[in-house]
């Protein structure tokens, strides 16, 4: 259901996300899932992706896949945190046609916090915490 | 000048285009270049990528780069047509800074149609001849 | 263990499979699977992806990292089925360093059989399952 | 000529290279560049592109495409400079059908080297020019 997510981010396709078979290739909706959480995480928690002391690191993803989609489609992409953790935080992402009810994949995605430098695993800053709890479902 | 281009594609980037070195990668200004010319052939000249008889394959292509931009940074992209042969068409884009007038960069791109099962180079089909005569600049 | 996987890909990255960090993408882990699987259904398993009736459709993929690579690093792809279905087959890959026991991440990827030109689940082609059996692991 | 070329680079394809014609994208072939001229400048040419003063950006490409290829094939790209400036370098790529004299595609690529914090201009190191002039042609 829509109403399951907190965040909604527009994703149009890109001529090269077709694959031979002439739909969009099963990728790119990692790529999707990356931009969706990285987006979010920059203009609404505070991230800085060039200089921030916190870096988010991708431990673990997965994605089901329900219906095909073509370029030029375009994609509504809700955005959910089903787990926060200490350092570690896990985002669910259900990709719906374009102002549509139709999923047509749905994709989970686990961040760990870690030092920049040090690439050890720390805990996800106040700031960011706080928007974080913000997306999350009961 | 932004009244040089006949028609306007807004494109976002995608966390993986960012480089090591923090910016977006020269590749991918390419893959805005086939996207925003496709997008147009598809919603504004009628191509038919999946089973249309012509289709347009790409035999040169350049870019030269004024100004490096940073995901999650969103561009304007101006298209217009230089040069309109008997099956190939010259297309000029310019990359600008979303709601900006600054050119970050600026490519062209050349298509052949050929027919879809020979490969053969053959006559741009009239309906989308008229399409992109439209999008000419004196 | 290396001696769980049946068959083995070395995989070389490429400069823009490096994000902002400094490291490859985990989106990269993916095309790589793609690769690996398709490279091999073609050579050893005779899938004609241009105009055979069956094609494989990506219906659900995961991906775990234990730790980090950077380009220019190459990797050891082993590739194995867990499970070989009516039309549908469970490959699994675990990524290693070239010339090294260390795993840097393990993927699943999970292929449905379809008629290509009805995209309904047909039964995988007698030539492709002897083929699979040989990827079985007990 | 493969003979005009001064360092040969293997170059596999992918399985998202191919678009929905079949053949490997225009795109793609700029990846390429980017990584055979980044290989070679990290393992022959000392640059450090994590930490290393020097950094070399895309100021301007360009490719001309003889001959479609399409996944699993195999392309030698032969690279050799062509013009070396005070901070700017031009290289020209030539890639090749494996183990054939056949060329695909022609492109060219200029790295202005910057200042990794200030990213103004800087004068190539000596180490990374000395290594340099041995691509030249006469």
């Amino acid at each position: 259901m829509r109403t399951d997510y907190r965040h909604w981010h527009r994703v149009p396709t890109r001529w090269n996300d077709n694959d031979v078979y002439g739909h969009v290739n099963n990728v790119v909706h990692y790529a999707f899932m990356d931009t969706v959480i990285n987006t979010w995480l920059i203009e609404h928690a505070g991230l800085d992706i060039h200089s921030g002391r916190s870096i988010g690191l991708c431990v673990e993803s997965h994605c089901s896949y329900r219906a095909s989609i073509s370029f030029p489609d375009v994609l509504d992409a809700g955005l959910r945190i089903a787990h926060l953790g200490r350092s570690s935080v896990r985002y669910e992402v259900g990709f719906h046609r374009a102002d549509s009810d139709e999923v047509v994949a749905e994709g989970h995605f686990v961040h760990v916090f870690v030092d920049r430098d040090t690439r050890e695993p720390a805990e996800i800053p106040a700031g960011l915490r706080t928007a974080m709890e913000g997306l999350m479902i009961p």
